[in-house]
């Protein structure tokens, strides 16, 4: 069994092996290959905190992951990031584990920006004048990072409600070559920008209807919980794709369940990320329409990307 | 964070301090001081195996665990034991990694024999005869082993199907100065046994009304899962005390389970283990009553094993 660090993880992914594996693994979860339970959570007081639980296989698979990922609110008062994660990869013929991914939730923060990739890959207009970033944490950096994988675009506008962090952002050395601006209105990114991600953790809407502009993809990846919301209702009614991860998760959270409850969409209506992989048809049709990838995250992103660094750490092991 | 391999987790387990917590850990449940939401599992085919997820914390403790075990039943036959497991426990203020405990399943095998353990010291007859064991598996032993704790009797009948595996049972050094038989009646075990412990994967019953003489205590620890069953319905009715671990999973599955949905007993009948450690009152009140507890296993013996094999290894880190 391998124990794997941070920063080992760090040195062994490969971004563009991790992007082709997460979108097939979105394309079998959506074929029904996937065994995916639901998510199952631990709630703390006294400090506030929770604990999330993803697992789950490919049918066709060598292995099934448990995920394990916490949020503390109140850990940054101590010096401690808020969100912590490992990843555990078991062989699906003996049980055996297989390795230990100690991540500290750097693969959940990949995973989930690798999602925002895979989205603007197949429904982003073919030509990306601006990306506009809602949000200013951890996952807007990687969501801005991955992108660079799916567009050649390099104008962005960061909008946060915490200049400074808007600031950090902005001149990051990642993207020292990059045009960034920051601004404190969403109207003018929204006026600006043809593809957004929003990235906040929210719980009422920040996009609405009537500011986006025809040709606009949006994903939306903040609203992974319960009582969590960036968009509109109404601009979910609007948008003339709505995509998910998972059909049967986003009806409980995320975005489209709002807009479910409040009758301004019909289930019928939403596709998944893993339909469009498979059949391009089923995205972006031309570059007038809206379209929306409301993700909340599925155990098979996890799969993909822990199989990905494990994969690469047994082909690899002189070097590491 | 603290990793532990199988050896240096049986060199560093107490099994006195261990007693003591997992009772504890009874008791503190019965309380409503834990939380143990319900156990999840994925289930695989070609070839057959599962994988249970057992998680939990104590409101007043600083630890929640995770406990991932799984059993594939044709490993033997590429020479590695069916079930395997490791837990995890994270720090329950911040959600950081404490430890990783690569037990292999031998945590889970102990917590489970001390469950047998507890409730013979609580349910027992005081002057114990013959302790009857049913089945010859590792748990088999490791109820034995840990019944030494709870009860002076070193005089042993052991039923199985598989009379080498019993053979190998009853000649294990760590039995040398007991007096041990073996026998393919389960009619002789009963009729010279009052601590009768079941540790098979039997989906009938094994043991029957009929069998069991008055003053006899039963533990029944191999029914933990859908479908699986040792004793009889009539048997559970006709006992003076049923003893379970947790009510809500004895509902569920397990021995009880059966018998309420027969009718054979209400659930108003069944205390918690956790109630007779707080209460003795609750327990065996005379030598002719027939007692029987029926454990499926909780994440408070995990969490509490787990935890004290830890505490040892951060207390005494010097010499490990």
């Amino acid at each position: 069994m391998r124990i794997l660090h941070r920063q080992q993880i760090e040195n062994l992914l490969s971004i563009p092996d991790m992007l082709e594996a997460v979108e097939q693994g979105f394309a079998a979860f959506s074929r029904g290959e996937a065994i995916v339970p639901p998510v199952v959570a631990l709630q703390f007081d006294n400090p506030i905190g929770d604990c999330h639980i993803k697992y789950g296989y490919l049918k066709k698979g060598k292995y099934y992951v448990v995920k394990i990922a916490s949020g503390f609110p109140d850990n940054p008062q101590i010096g401690l990031p808020a969100g912590n994660g490992l990843m555990l990869l078991f062989d699906k013929n003996t049980g055996a584990p297989a390795a230990i991914l100690l991540d500290e939730g750097y693969l959940t923060d990949m995973r989930t920006a690798a999602g925002g990739a895979i989205a603007a890959k197949h429904l982003a207009p073919k030509n990306v004048s601006c990306i506009g970033i809602v949000g200013t944490g951890a996952q807007a950096y990687y969501q801005l990072k991955l992108l660079s994988f799916a567009t050649q675009c390099r104008q962005v506008l960061i909008w946060g409600r915490n200049s400074s962090k808007a600031a950090l952002l902005k001149n990051h050395p990642d993207f020292s070559d990059w045009k960034i601006q920051t601004t404190n209105s969403l109207e003018h990114l929204t006026a600006n920008c043809n593809l957004i991600v929003t990235t906040t953790s929210s719980h009422s809407p920040l996009l609405f209807a009537r500011q986006i502009q025809p040709g606009t993809h949006i994903t939306a990846v903040g609203a992974d919980d319960a009582g969590k919301q960036e968009l509109d209702s109404e601009l979910i009614a609007r948008a003339d794709q709505v995509i998910v991860d998972s059909r049967s998760q986003c009806l409980r959270f995320g975005n489209v369940s709002h807009a479910i409850k409040e009758k301004k969409i019909f289930p019928e209506k939403i596709r998944e990320l893993g339909e469009v992989v498979i059949d391009s048809a089923l995205g972006r049709t031309s570059d007038s329409q809206i379209t929306i990838a409301d993700l909340t995250g599925i155990a098979v992103q996890d799969l993909q990307i822990a199989t990905t660094v494990f994969e690469k750490a047994i082909g690899n092991c002189g070097f590491v």
